[in-house]
């Protein structure tokens, strides 16, 4: 029967077998193997680091989904985060818990579907940690970004006045997109570029949660026009659930779309509302301004 | 009732309150609370990363341990890796998947521990992720290590003639050991800078089992002299399960001392034998040599 090793060795063999031409690849001095991987990072650059778990139960349904199909949505889960700061991905740490008796096969699907989603973006896995136990399935990935000449976007630099901004069509994502979506991390840097957001963050909890975060740590505050916000086929095709689509595009998790707030006016994005100097996020309805309490998720310890 | 935001802001009040004067922290330009962690790595570095997680029911057992012992292991785990390459911890990332009901205060001490483990080896926690779900505890570290002014030591360097050393008395780990050991870092950055050894491992696997890690990278063997194994104390308490002293500590895993070879004599060390030019582990019991195979452990997928 296979073991944690044979996957290891697996893994080796697969990173030797990728050329080493990319730019990211030409940082990695020594990957999967030893027991940390080394980099040469490049001292101009800022090193931008996160990590985010995928959980069955919770974010994919083991049940349902393919592990190819659940080691893509760990790693764009990681590289939706490096499009929220608009750096560029530059490697990553692959770390899976596995049920035992999973079995070496699916072990390589859930590897092939993180290296598939990073492949694109020039982000090579270089290590990460394999354990099988008597739980349910956990996977993990490390994201490595570098600035590459655009200063980082955080949290916490909206202004009264900015406006608020989605780049797509939100809600109801539960119905796949979830699993599906592409990280926006080239429209990031485009748009870090050209109109340099004053704030960024990929919309994982929901827009109502996500712009609180924002306007929480900009201490601003926000009130958007129900009546602009995008929805998606799917929030409408969710809806029978008793739930208005525009319920849906506010509140649920998981687009992946981007939030962003910027004094510029951006052409081709969905303009949703506006910072204002008090805080708290607010929801317009024609004349009607209610306070807009986010309800996405189950959130307890 | 206290939910994940609740433990995230307690998070980056904590980060606020440690003050930035160390070498580590004046790397970091953002903490958590972002989409991602903002370093500033020093470009003359090599950086070192590694992942390592804890899981209920293997590694530890929640049950027993206190959430604290378990924040500890899991950040000691990592800091190990660190020694074992001879690199200086820098930075690490911490995440929780939390069984549903553990409550806020359990999420708190296990960061602590976390935290207090990191502390003394200027290391920083920078960032993580943070989950509840009707799984079981797993935490897993991420941990960055710096260079600085050493060249980090592999598993692929071993030479016939080189001698095999580990730093302390091996064996019964899982008496209690395996929660409270501390990682070798200093003495690690001491071995490299006076007797460069040629491979160096933590101890995790067993001694079978990661010397002969080392040798298939280095593609060599060993032979080891079963007189001159240091035995702990706890693995002759342990011998009462049927397995000799001598078994446990060649097998057992989680010691978390160095095992290193090198071809400087080097006082003070266990000198336990010797790099051959065949491939394979090999024990020697006094005229008798024979292979010497891994015992310890599950790893099944």
């Amino acid at each position: 029967m296979a073991d944690e090793f044979d996957f290891l060795q697996w893994i080796k063999d697969r990173q030797r077998a990728v050329p080493r031409t990319s730019e990211s690849a030409r940082m990695v001095q020594l990957g999967s193997g030893d027991d940390l991987a080394v980099l040469r990072w490049p001292g101009s650059e800022l090193l931008l680091a996160g990590v985010d778990q995928v959980l069955d139960g919770v974010h994919v349904d083991s049940t349902i989904h393919s592990p190819q199909a659940i080691g893509r949505k760990a790693m764009n889960r990681n590289l939706s985060d490096c499009a929220a700061m608009a750096c560029l991905p530059a490697a990553a740490l692959a770390t899976v818990a596995l049920p035992r008796g999973v079995g070496l096969d699916y072990a390589k699907d859930l590897y092939l579907g993180m290296e598939e989603a990073a492949e694109p973006f020039d982000c090579p896995i270089v290590g990460g940690d394999t354990a099988s136990w008597p739980g349910k399935l956990l996977v993990t990935v490390t994201i490595f970004g570098r600035s590459a000449g655009i200063e980082p976007i955080t949290r916490r630099a909206a202004k009264a006045g900015d406006f608020v901004y989605v780049t797509g069509p939100l809600g109801g994502s539960l119905l796949g997109r979830h699993m599906t979506f592409s990280p926006r991390v080239t429209l990031a840097r485009d748009l870090a570029e050209q109109y340099r957001p004053s704030t960024m963050i990929d919309l994982s909890d929901g827009l109502s949660r996500d712009l609180g975060h924002i306007c929480r740590q900009s201490q601003v505050g926000a009130v958007i026009d129900a009546q602009v916000v995008p929805i998606h086929d799917d929030a409408v095709r969710m809806a029978k659930d008793g739930r208005t689509p525009l319920e849906h595009a506010l509140h649920d998790g998981e687009d992946y779309e981007l939030l962003l707030t910027c004094s510029h006016e951006i052409p081709g994005l969905h303009r949703v509302g506006v910072v204002t100097g008090d805080p708290g996020v607010y929801l317009r309805h024609g004349e009607n301004v209610e306070l807009l309490e986010p309800q996405a998720w189950e959130h307890k310890l």
